[in-house]
């Protein structure tokens, strides 16, 4: 068994091509013998954003603190504290802080996940 | 995507053996296609528990409000919300309400749990 505080486990800024303010916390992982998914806690500063992307796994997501917005393809859906998204495979997804104050969601995923790289959509190239 | 408030998902009692006063709600499961695991939020009201077991299968957990404990065998961890709980398969565990409050916490499992009983530890037999 873990037992922590999320905000005790280092937060690291999201590199991934797209995003834009976002930092996160791998809270349980296959370096703790989770054997199937893994629970990250997204930061995504006011204005931030996650990437416009799709890739082949699902995400199961809470929010917990913040409000903002989940584009999915271009359709918007306004987001505020204890909201669950469930976005499918290969749905286009964006994860946007529209507030004033850090939006905070954890993003489940499966360990799959690590093996099958994210794609942008074409109108986000170039 | 299904996008929605957990509050708006029905919530049920837990039924199991050992339980009480368990409500929970499954926020992504199955029936939304989600092929790997699924996201349930668990409420106990003070003075309440869930049972204390053991099962092949893991738990990823987040607590969102109140405050309580994790039974980690006979080890007693206090649990506050924002608080992160790791439960490894085989791992005698229980959750308590030590609060004056509804503890609330998101638990996940893995789809595999459906299909594997858990199991109450000797010393709680009879």
């Amino acid at each position: 068994m873990k037992v922590n505080r999320y905000e005790q486990v280092q937060s690291v800024p999201v590199e991934m091509e797209g995003a834009s303010h976002c930092r996160v916390r791998w809270l349980i992982g296959r370096e703790d013998g989770a054997p199937n998914f893994a629970m990250r806690q997204f930061e995504v500063a006011p204005g931030g954003f996650t990437p416009k992307h799709h890739h082949p796994y699902e995400h199961e997501v809470f929010v917990i603190e913040g409000s903002g917005a989940v584009l999915e393809g271009e359709r918007e859906h306004p987001l505020q504290a204890g909201d669950v998204v469930y976005v499918a495979p290969d749905e286009v997804h964006q994860f946007r802080n529209t507030g004033t104050a850090p939006l905070k969601f954890l993003c489940l995923v499966p360990h799959t996940a690590a093996a099958q790289a994210p794609q942008t959509p074409p109108e986000c190239d170039g």
